[in-house]
Formats: C-alpha cells, sequence, structure tokens
C-alpha cells in the first residue's frame, strides 16, 4: 500500500509509492532509456494487457470488450494510489500519514495509434471531455475523495513513458491538493473584497486590453496570462462564470473541443510538438455548505491551463517559487494569435 | 528593464525577463544545443569575459586582478534582474507588476576547471560558505532587498548551463518569496502551538528514531526527510537552533564545509555524479520587529536542501503541489549511510 506522508512545516502532501521502491542503480543517466517502440498497450489490435477497464465508450451496435470503442478509461498495473480500503489517518512522532487511498485513472482518448491531442478529430476530444465529466461524477460520489485532477503528459519531457498513444488521466485525492486550496484562498481573497470573481475581471481586462487575447470563439477564451510562468504558458477559460468543470453543457462540451483543437494545433505548428502538460483546474468536492451570505462558487472559475515544458526548472524555482520567463505574454500570444512566427 | 509580475490569485511573482526575449524557434528541441566545450569563461587562464568583479578572496601577497585568487563573486553579463533603479511598484489593471530590481551573483568556487564541489578540498568549501555569509550581510544592508536565495544547479538537467566549472549563484529579491513564506508560516504555526521549534523536533526524532539520519557530525546533521518529494532528497541541518545562516561561525563553517563535501561524494559514487540542485533556506532580511512575548528568530531554522534531479516533475505535482517518490527515505537514509549499494 503506498504511504502519504505530510511535511510538518509546509504541509506538502507527498506519496511514498512504496511498491514502485527502486534501487540507486535504476536511477543512473546511464541505465538504458526504454525507446524502442514495443507493441503499443493503447491500441486497439494489441495482445493482452494488464488493464481494468472503467468505462467504454462505443460505436452504436458494437459488442462488448470487441473492437468498436471509442475513448476508454482503464487503470493501470501499478495506479500510484489504492482504490481499495481506509484513509488510516495516523500520526508518526510529530509527523502525519494516511494510506495511499484514491483512484489513478488513464483515459485512452482514440484506439488508433494516434501520438497527439490536436491530430483527433473534434467529435473524439469532445467524447475524451465528456469522459471526464463523466469520471469526475462518478468518483465524487466515493466520500474518501476531496478532488479529482485531470491532466496530461505529452511526450517524455512532460513526464510521460515513451509510449506515444493520445492519453490523459485522472488521480482522484483523499485530500485537496495545496496547489488547488492556493487558487481557492486567494480567488476567496479576491471576491471578498470585491463581490466579483477575479478570473471573471480578469478576462474582462483581457477582453479591453486585447494583447494577451489568443483566441476568444464558442464561449471559451484562451489567453497568455498577464504573469506567465512559463513561454506560451496558456489558459481556456468559460467566458460565462462557473466553478464545477464537471456541470459543463453538451453546448459548452463542443466548444471547448474545438478550442483545445485549434490552441494545440497552433501551439505544435509553432513550436515543433514540444512536450507539454495540461491540467484541468475545477472545484473541489463538497466544499463546505453556503451560508446566508455565503459567496459559495461565485469566487472561483475553472480553467485548463497549458504549460509547454520548453525551460529548466532550476534551484531559484524550487527555493523561491519565482519563475523567470524569457517570452513576455504579449508576444507568446501574438505568435498564436498569429498561428506563425 | 526586466519586470516583475505577480499573478493576482496565487500571489506567484515571475520575472518577464524582457531582455532574454526570444522568438519561438528558439525554443524548438531540433535547435543546436551548446555542448562542445568552449573556452571556459570562469577559469583562472582565460580570455576576456564581460563579467564583473565584486569579491575576491586571494592568497596572501597575490595582486589585484592578478591570478592566485580562490574564490571569486561575478555579476553576469544577463542577470536575471538589475541593481539600478527604484522598485516602481504599480498596478496594471487588476494586475500588480514591479521592476526587475534585484541582485543576481554567480560565487566561481575554484581557479580550476573542476566540475563538482564534492572534488574540492575542505578549505575550499568553508571558502565557499565564508562567502555566501559575507554577500548576504553586504546584500542585507540595501534596504530594497527582502531576501537572498543562495542556490547551485549542478549539470544541465538541474538548469545549469552545459560549462562544468563548480560554482553557485545569489539572488537578492525585492520581495519574500512565496515558498519561503509558505515556510516561514507552517513554522511559526507549529512555535504558536508548541512553544517549540519544529525543526529541532524533528532533529529530537530523527535521532530517536535513527531510521532516517544520514550522518550526524561536527554541529550538523544530514537526514532524509520524512516526506521526502524526490529519491534522495536530503536536508543539512545545524544541529543547534539558529534562524540566520549569516551568524554562523568560522567553527561551524568547518563542520559544515566537511558534511557538505561528504554528503555530495556518497551521492556521486551512489548515483553517478547525477544533476542536482541545492538551496540554502535562511530567514529573510528585517522580519517583524519582536514585541516582549515574541517568538522572533525561536521559530524558524535554517538549512540546506539538497534535491537529487532523477525523476520527472509531470502534470500531476505542477496540478496539485503533491510529489510521488518511488524511493522511501527509510532506503533512502540506508544507501547514502553506507556510501553504496
Amino acid at each position: 500500500m503506498p504511504e502519504l506522508r505530510k511535511d510538518p512545516i509546509i504541509k506538502r502532501w507527498v506519496i511514498i509509492a512504496t511498491e514502485r521502491a527502486k534501487r540507486p542503480n535504476d536511477f543512473k543517466p546511464s541505465a538504458p532509456q526504454f525507446t524502442k517502440e514495443e507493441p503499443c498497450p493503447f491500441c486497439e489490435k494489441k495482445g493482452k494487457s494488464n488493464f481494468t477497464e472503467i468505462l467504454t465508450r462505443k460505436e452504436n451496435n458494437t459488442q462488448p470488450d470487441k473492437p468498436g470503442w471509442k475513448v476508454k478509461v482503464v487503470t493501470g498495473d501499478s495506479p500510484v494510489l489504492h482504490s481499495e480500503g481506509d484513509l488510516d489517518k495516523k500520526p508518526h512522532g510529530i509527523y502525519d500519514m494516511m494510506d495511499g487511498i484514491g483512484a489513478h485513472e488513464i483515459v485512452i482518448e482514440t484506439p488508433e495509434h494516434i501520438a497527439s491531442m490536436d491530430s483527433l478529430k473534434p467529435e473524439q476530444i469532445e467524447e475524451v471531455l465528456g469522459v471526464y465529466k463523466e469520471r469526475i461524477l462518478d468518483l465524487e460520489r466515493d466520500e474518501r475523495f476531496k478532488y479529482v485532477l485531470v491532466f496530461k503528459n505529452h511526450k517524455t519531457a512532460a513526464g510521460s513513458s515513451s509510449v506515444m498513444h493520445s492519453r490523459s488521466q485522472l488521480i482522484a485525492l483523499p485530500a485537496c491538493p495545496k496547489n488547488v486550496k492556493g487558487e481557492l484562498e486567494g480567488a476567496k481573497r479576491y471576491y471578498d473584497y470585491k463581490d466579483r470573481c477575479v478570473y471573471c475581471d480578469m478576462l474582462a481586462q483581457e477582453e479591453k486590453e486585447k494583447k494577451r487575447v489568443i483566441l476568444d470563439a464558442g464561449g471559451f477564451v484562451a489567453i497568455a496570462p498577464f504573469a506567465s510562468r512559463f513561454p506560451f504558458e496558456t489558459w481556456i477559460l468559460p467566458r460565462k462564470h462557473a466553478a464545477y468543470f464537471s456541470k459543463i453543457s453538451s453546448k459548452e462540451i463542443k466548444g471547448l473541443a474545438k478550442m483545445l483543437k485549434e490552441i494545440l494545433t497552433r501551439r505544435n505548428n509553432l513550436l515543433s510538438d514540444v512536450a507539454y502538460n495540461y491540467i484541468l483546474h475545477t472545484a473541489p468536492f463538497r466544499r463546505p455548505k453556503p451560508g446566508y451570505w455565503s459567496t459559495i462558487d461565485c469566487d472561483y472559475h475553472w480553467h485548463i491551463e497549458i504549460i509547454p515544458r520548453l525551460t529548466q526548472v532550476a534551484g531559484f524555482e524550487w527555493g523561491t517559487g519565482f519563475y523567470i520567463n524569457p517570452m513576455p505574454p504579449e508576444d507568446a500570444a501574438k505568435f498564436l494569435r498569429e498561428g506563425k512566427e
């Protein structure tokens, strides 16, 4: 069972993945890296796999467990958290820990061996987004979970394995993550002072200034944020205020799928399919019950953050949480707006 | 002039290094990487350089600006922050920004072309630590600065350039960094509750348990922290409570230099000179004046964190601030204690 351990100073949780425990030699840079194209475990026409199917979206009239699926959600053979058991929170001297309970699911976005999400049809991306929604709503029913993180690691430099088959991941967590809490607190602080959502205000300013807007279409706006940490960092926000991604409508999914495909395609053209992560930022499950004057759900605004992995995170960033970005977001937005150098 | 921009939600500062502005092509992975050994700009017997000397520690009886130096502090030709000017804090609509005022200094640890700090003699490491102290005390006099981060990037995977000459960096900042604030707040929260320093309590527990102690010598203790984020993460703490590194005595510098050399050597032997960062964590300048009952300086404990760069930071870590560590710190400590597999 993996262990969740908490840093007593910074309140940062760490998953000690005991079942993945390695020896020093496994980390040596000289150790051979897996690079050759083994049979892809995510393809429709593959042999055996150790995956357990959780959800499959199929064409009409296809048989269960037969070819014809469009999107599939599976658990891998080495999930970072286990779904069976209780949290078993306990102290260890001055430290705190609990069992590594959670869920770790892989969303296989296409049965074909396609490497990159921007090569999928908009309808396929709609299916993927619909699956995110369905899985989040299902995991929310489990009272042990506080948050589901949906994210994508594209290429090895972004933390993916070397298997190039378009997929994303969901991890359900038994504690609201530090970074999500930080965002919620910041948004609440702004709301308490202004009675307005900080993301809505940001969108209003971006639309007026126009300098950092990349694309505005189908109910979604893509911007290069004012304080971009990374070159070509891009945020996609729904124009209409909404705290939970899981309440997205079918019509909105259509707009988001088109926006995502367009932004990823432009990024790909401009930066030669560089490694990237995207992360869905949404409100956690079961936020405190609102009182009469409560601001619940008025203060937070879900969005997607896309981070190209072009620069190295070094000692300075680790030590401070400051970032050094050599590309002003106004320039990045211009390049991405025009889709060329 | 670089710009400092603040994220309005997460209170995270970003340095937009306008003078380093690049075009998309500069980031393409296919662009040639600088790898050949050009004449090292940090060596004693080099040609011209664009460095400005700030401090030089010399052998006795050597001439200024002549060979014979032991450690040198310089500013580079493209510092990330400029030292001339005022902060000029200003709003930009709902956003906040200021001019990129600060100091960025490079500590050249040896005149010889030695790649790695663990190959230096203990006396050389003592000189380097003494220089850290001297520069921090000097920068503290500048009222514009709130914090100095001292860190090392060893090898390109840790964010260094490809020039392999042992060196470290100091960056003086006009705002106390988010990560430092988080640590100070966490330590204060513990002190308010317990009337004890959390780091001192941690040391007491580690010495009792013995499982995560790597080395205990010369007034310093090296541990694999309970909630290690990374395989072989190592913290070095002074056994005696102290908030400020800059108050370190000559005797303590001797102990720390020996400890640092020993830990870096063991790490090197075990992990084949893997890339790493180390970061000095110390209290910021001019903490609020103490009242009669104040806990000032009783709550925080300076230390050094060494982070080997063995695992990739992926979407999950970016999104949550959670980390996945495949190496239990008890195992890492055992390997580092024995210095072999």
